[in-house]
């Protein structure tokens, strides 16, 4: 039982124990938050002063040598993080995503920092522009570091990932910053700054982390700070209208789960690859994380003359899923992250029945999740609905954060793009097509209620990455429902955490500005 | 005597006089406003309908051919246009700014599309990246139109550029936009539309007018819609947090008006052409439309040792200038928009007189504008304010939006670079240097809190823009206090107003989608 600690200006703080954290496996505690109350303005002024010298005296490329061996150094250590992941709910497959998902994606930007100015810390993002006849007046855009402190405020769902994914492109940006990890696993993340800590690679000042509430943190944040925030979209809707936040027009980036869905095109016939490549993603976006992933396929949409065909395969996939103790070997599907979250999908869910048949599962009795103790922890059954009806069904709009996903039937390609927008706005979206021109068409289509979308088939199939997974080259964050933000994408999340102004002046002038040779 | 009308799912709705709109010069009644309500869900129901049809009925291309001949209609009847714009208190020299402004903002977006697909309205932003070993599965993003509709609430200081600097990159994404200028100048505004709506160049539904309130319309907004305000930073404030946009993540952009500064480098001596230059600057960016320029230089940081120099000068220059009835051709200031504004910037003038001394003019006894009729006209004196202990001096945080500028006093350039970031985010600044290392190290520092930034030397000023000009190619808008948006800044405004979505594949469904050849 661990006593978790608060990494604040350069120490770690905690020594009372507040709230019991418990295994998603049996319920045992297996860590205290901490008692003591953070100074937020200590934090601040720690990353303000402590922090930003140390970003000020580093560059971009020095600043991805040291993502890179930070991502070496926590890849060595990745079975400290694998034995509490567990306790999170997490199979060792789910923990990977999470674990060497954040590893790959430090990887990932110290590598596209190759793209980044060779030394400094401003970007020149060109062309430059001519802004008269002869060429004596001329305009350009840089891009330099906000010279502020981001403050990350993450879901339960990848307590490890969901911090590195967004402290990697800020490190880059030169910004120092402060974790907020939700407090169901934050024993995980602890676990991570721990490590990060222990390797000594980064900068005092450029991480720490708040084991508890953000306090008075969003009050008194300034004009160059920046929130980011993964979660429910109640909570973003909350915290975005934060008076200081709006005051000071501090930029609030939301990335909120969503009903994302998936479309079985009508081309593919129950003979295709295709049709078993949908199945197979919809099991396994309903089980990977036990469902618990702001992606996940909340919604299958599949003609109706073939909703009977998949909602028998799928049935019978799912019930040769084994659930229970993530440890166990043959266990495929975990626990949800605790009993809170597992009361709240029970909830959803029997909302979502209305109106709807039980294909799979429903979480009643005969439900035996495997393993020891594991009646005290989270497990919740695979839960496959069918809304045969699904114009003005309650799954467009509620979400079961578990391993729910609701069968839809539509007839023609339209009425599947009309079901999907009612989502209004999602994260991910999947099309299982054989044929290009469905493709273009729906995508096309699509496109503006989603944040990223995977066309699937065959070719693809062999090497998709799958429906669920946020990749630090494309972007991730969708509209409206799902937040209206933007993070990952490539250097766009870098971008998108320094700040761009235009610079106009003579040639010799901007070329001294941007350290480029003569225009 | 006018009586408006707006312009709403196309038809001209208004035959009943409201509010009295009066001429900035002499007082007199040029219009009215209209009483009838306007139903903005018929608005929002038409741009739905009509305006999207007619936005998927027309590619990228066209839609920039229908700009390049709107702007080659508007410009030939541009006078229609002067005439007006003198009410608003406006010079010829302030309405080119305006008209011609606007107008050649179509041309430059129009000019810009040859950048953009050469057909369809889908945007292809590589590059495609591998997202396995053997090929089978890459990514790559596209930008597509959102689908929805843009509302533009613009200030009353651009009645004619505001709208179309929104319009060209709003129409360009394929956008159907709902226009509201500030009422104190609509009459202008309203005159552009009519124009526009005789051209018969736009398809229908593609700008809507509303003449008064936005009354429930931003409650009616929904995912696919955007908002863009352009005013004082409460007000942004305020309309930010609007329930509905909060709740359905509805971009929201706000440029709002600044502490905006001007810097002469320490390097410059009273003999140097920079040093006239920077006086030159001051003054114009005091007098051009009497001031009213969000981007106006409000404050003036001058070497300590200098600051008697400039004072000294730039008292002389304004002494010259000749205020009165813009019409008059030895007028170089016009009015303020409205006696109420007038009433405003006289109110906080008080606030800034105190701990400063009065340079030049004040608003007292004395000022005599020319023209018949002026003392009923909304005039107010250019006004030098200095203030020898500038650190917490109102200046950094009080706007008088009218010809009003403060000078300060510094000591070696960092102190500079920290006063101008007093600010708390601006929209524009200049440096006048001739020294290519201040330039290099100032403007690396001050632009994390600008939106725009001019180095101002002997070279570049036969040709410079100018401080205060917003240009197409040049990203309007800075942090903090100016609002936190991006506007123009070349084609980056038309992606702003577009949906970006990742999309994964086979390479062969990925060049489907995007249209390009085998990637």
């Amino acid at each position: 039982m661990t006593q978790l600690q608060s990494y604040i200006a350069g120490r770690w703080i905690g020594s009372q124990p507040a709230q019991a954290l418990r295994s998603a496996i049996d319920g045992a505690v297996v860590a205290h938050t901490h008692d003591e109350a953070i100074d937020f303005g200590e934090a601040l002024h720690y990353a303000r002063t402590t922090g930003l010298a140390a970003m000020r005296q580093t560059d971009f490329q020095q600043r991805a040598g040291m993502l890179k061996a930070l991502a070496k150094y926590l890849g060595e250590r990745k079975e400290e993080m694998y034995a509490l992941s567990f306790h999170t709910g997490a199979t060792r497959t789910d923990g990977w995503v999470d674990i060497e998902g954040g590893t790959g994606t430090l990887f990932a930007y110290a590598s596209m920092a190759k793209e980044l100015p060779p030394a400094g810390n401003l970007w020149h993002e060109g062309p430059q522009v001519p802004l008269g006849k002869t060429g004596a007046f001329a305009g350009t855009h840089v891009l330099v570091p906000r010279g502020g402190v981001a403050v990350h405020i993450n879901a339960f769902n990848f307590p490890v990932w969901g911090l590195l994914e967004k402290f990697a492109p800020t490190f880059l940006a030169g910004m120092p910053c402060i974790g907020k990890p939700a407090t169901a696993t934050n024993f995980l993340t602890e676990k991570l700054v721990r490590l990060v800590n222990d390797s000594g690679i980064l900068p005092e000042g450029a991480l720490q982390l708040v084991i508890g509430g953000t306090g008075d943190l969003l009050n008194r944040l300034d004009v160059r700070d920046v929130v980011t925030f993964t979660g429910s979209a109640d909570t973003a809707a909350k915290l975005r209208v934060t008076p200081n936040l709006v005051a000071k027009s501090i930029p609030f980036n939301a990335e909120a789960d969503s009903l994302n869905c998936a479309i079985l095109a009508p081309d593919v016939t129950t003979d295709d690859e295709e049709f078993d490549l949908f199945v197979k993603e919809i099991a396994r976006e309903m089980t990977q994380k036990a469902g618990q992933k702001c992606t996940a396929i909340r919604r299958a949409l599949v003609p109706a003359d073939k909703i009977d065909a998949v909602a028998a395969k799928l049935k019978e996939r799912l019930a040769k899923t084994t659930v229970g103790d993530p440890r166990l070997e043959n266990v495929r599907m975990g626990a949800l992250a605790s009993k809170a979250q597992q009361a709240d999908v029970a909830e959803r869910v029997a909302t979502l029945r209305q109106g709807a048949e039980v294909v799979f599962g429903g979480g009643g009795e005969g439900f035996a999740p495997v393993g020891e103790g594991v009646g005290e922890g989270a497990f919740f059954q695979p839960t496959l609905l069918l809304a045969r009806d699904p114009q003005g069904h309650a799954a467009h709009d509620v979400e079961a954060f578990g391993p729910v996903s609701t069968l839809m039937p539509y007839n023609g390609i339209d009425e599947a793009i009309a079901l999907a927008a009612k989502g209004q706005g999602s994260l991910a979206g999947t099309l299982v097509t054989k044929d290009s021109a469905t493709a273009a068409q729906a995508i096309a289509e699509l496109a503006s209620m989603h944040g990223r979308l995977q066309v699937l088939d065959r070719v693809a199939a062999p090497e998709s990455t799958g429906h669920g997974s946020a990749l630090p080259y494309l972007k991730h964050g969708g509209p409206g429902r799902a937040g209206g933000g933007e993070e990952l994408g490539g250097l766009r999340a870098v971008k998108h955490l320094m700040q761009r102004a235009a610079v106009q002046g003579s040639p010799a002038m901007l070329a001294a500005v941007t350290g480029d040779n003569a225009a």
